[in-house]
């Protein structure tokens, strides 16, 4: 016997029971049929990259939390998201694709920070985005934020607001103020608006030499609410950025109406910055009505060129990614799952004649059901302790009675139900 | 601009332009849904584990193979396969766990061999088990058995058999013959048995120092064929290990019966030997009888013990893995894949009005239907040329011409057939 080895999970390496396992795999899949049914493909590329792939627009700190393999000749590292990945594939493949080249990946990335809460360092992103040679339609921001309405709708884990806003206003305003070259600061500021308050805002904003009058006009954008469209023609700001960032938020309101996203998903709100450097007009969070601690369980906006750094040509694009491995933390621990298990199988055959228990299990098989069969001769009370711990909905019973009269005993697992059916009903 | 990044794929991780990347989707899906039909919950454990798990069983070309990450406190290593975590999976949550415990695992695993053609460095495995706490009846094995018929009859790749052995068979005649010691050697010059014939191997077991009746009784078993178990009783070996061998093989032959498992896609093969050191009664080969070159493409069998090394208490199962990445490249190449492009949208939706086309969309896509929308203002022609490149089946015109009379032209792009259906039908 070797000496005992540690089974337990990595801290930060997320594994689940068969009820939690099963509840995870029914929101992936959901996200996933979402994304298929508007007609994306699901693109797979490996876990693995070459560092310099996943280095070539990384800050500081994401190289910090990069997984680099050992001893390879290949410089691999585990990818930390699925956007550089993408990029890197149209780079590669633009001449064989077909645009627009709509895809989705749902799959596992790597960050190798401190796991806290619902902080994994392998998780599940669940991503879809929108690529364009040369000109990306502004009805395609649409689409995706619709795509995205229909999963939370879907998901059926209570209202929600997808809170949209357009970079080009923000920098269009501190333009016209001579404060573009402080913006990221700005920015930063401006991303704790909600949890902090104007005031405290304004404060920072102060710190940073910004004067009263500049700082009022920023918070005033920021805290535009109600009917923001017309709130942001009031404020009047001539600046070309400014003017053209109104274009697509109105062009972008009238193709949601247009697109049949309900208006009480979404909203516009200049307060949503977005940290990520490659968003240049649309940006949104989106956020649990009722649940706004939870903070956004999906991002995403535009980005005129994914592809900087790999390529010379242009490849504007929109996307979405949804962290499907926190979101499930966050859901669980607010009480948002369902309380249903999902069924390990939703039929078990207990049969003392396992060819006859087989063949009425392949009859439901075949209209689509999930079936297991319990054939050995044990107790019936522990093949029906199976059946609860399966969360089965419905046995199928044939003991010496029904099999001599060729019957089955059907029952109802939830409402505790029994009726016999004749066994040529189904084989 | 920085300089230009490498953006080709890394030889040995496979990524797939989106029409072969939507069959090899449609292949996992097809074993995912068909292991899912029986039963099995998608287990779905870390690509990473900690270094001394993967090593606590493995040989040394295993060690060779694995990708370690640099500089972690946890000793991290990309996982060689899917037994391992399992392994590891029961020996930790076996308190929590329901046994039988009927897990499937669809997922990518890591060797760092040399990659060749169809050999790969990261690739998908699909694995089936059945555990069990104490006894695991041999009927589970039947069970496997079914689920991998299955499985290659959905697939329609073409006609298979599924080539099963019991290791106590051989272990038993070599006891008998006092050749116990030499075990491997022999297994390893039976393995070549179908490539070099049985001369070759006699001269091969005679290198060895197997004597010429030893090896003419060895030759014999491994090439029994017609009614195997017929010709094993007549063999008439009295040797316990043997014995127990053959019986377990008699009521496996039963239960394969008894599940409704057709002859046609299983036989008796004692030439069947399988390298891996943890099985330890059922082993298998499945082997395509149009394409015996392309070797097994999917083996299993049953272990005692799979846990050793993690846990005192002995959990016996039964297992069986699919190679698909391998598998896919091998179908492809020998031409055995559908010709019809998976589509990329089912229906595709051209529309003047937006709004119309979408709610049509809607309407397709509640029908189940995966469905892209195509409003820009660009040519008819370019957005045909678009159905074609997505494979989409069904073309749903909304010209001026159909949106005044509140109608749809309904293209079959495969037939070209067109027909006009009132909206109303739809919307």
């Amino acid at each position: 016997m070797n000496k005992k080895i540690k089974t337990s999970a990595v801290s930060g390496f997320p594994e689940y029971l068969p009820a939690d396992q099963l509840l995870l795999d029914q929101l992936k899949q959901t996200v996933t049929a979402t994304y298929r049914s508007f007609g994306f493909i699901p693109l797979d590329t490996p876990v693995l990259e070459r560092r310099e792939v996943l280095l070539a627009k990384a800050g500081g700190e994401t190289e910090h939390q990069l997984y680099f393999l050992e001893n390879n000749s290949d410089n691999l590292a585990l990818r930390f998201d699925l956007t550089v990945p993408l990029a890197r594939y149209i780079s590669e493949y633009s001449g064989a694709l077909t645009f627009p080249f709509k895809r989705y990946q749902v799959a596992k990335v790597y960050r190798g920070e401190r796991p806290q809460k619902g902080r994994y360092r392998e998780f599940y992103q669940a991503d879809i985005d929108i690529i364009a040679e040369g000109v990306l339609p502004l009805s395609a921001e649409a689409e995706i934020i619709k795509v995205i309405a229909t999963v939370f709708e879907k998901l059926a884990i209570g209202s929600f607001t997808i809170k949209i806003s357009n970079r080009k206003l923000l920098s269009g305003l501190l333009a016209s103020l001579d404060l573009s070259a402080a913006a990221t600061e700005i920015l930063r500021i401006l991303d704790k608006l909600p949890k902090i308050g104007a005031e405290s805002c304004q404060a920072e904003l102060k710190k940073l030499g910004v004067d009263s009058l500049a700082s009022s006009q920023i918070l005033a954008l920021a805290s535009l609410n109600g009917d923001v469209l017309a709130g942001l023609e009031e404020l009047d700001i001539k600046h070309p950025d400014f003017v053209v960032g109104l274009g697509e938020l109105q062009e972008l309101a009238q193709c949601l109406s247009d697109y049949g996203v309900p208006a009480a998903n979404y909203s516009f709100d200049l307060s949503i910055a977005r940290g990520l450097d490659y968003y240049t007009g649309t940006v949104w969070e989106t956020f649990l009505d009722d649940y706004p601690e939870l903070g956004s369980i999906c991002s995403g906006g535009r980005y005129e060129n994914l592809v900087a750094g790999f390529s010379n040509r242009a490849f504007p694009g929109v996307g979405a990614s949804i962290g499907l491995s926190r979101l499930f933390y966050q859901l669980k621990t607010a009480g948002l799952l369902p309380e249903i298990t999902p069924p390990v199988a939703e039929a078990l055959v207990i049969s003392d004649d396992r060819q006859r228990g087989e063949q009425l299990a392949d009859s439901l098989r075949r209209r689509g059901l999930s079936v297991a069969g319990a054939y050995e001769s044990e107790k019936l009370k522990k093949k029906l302790a199976l059946a609860n711990h399966w969360s089965v909905k419905t046995v199928y019973l044939l003991g010496e009675e029904e099999l001599a009269a060729e019957e089955v005993s059907v029952k109802d697992m939830v409402s505790g139900e029994q009726k016999r059916q004749a066994l040529s009903e189904f084989i």
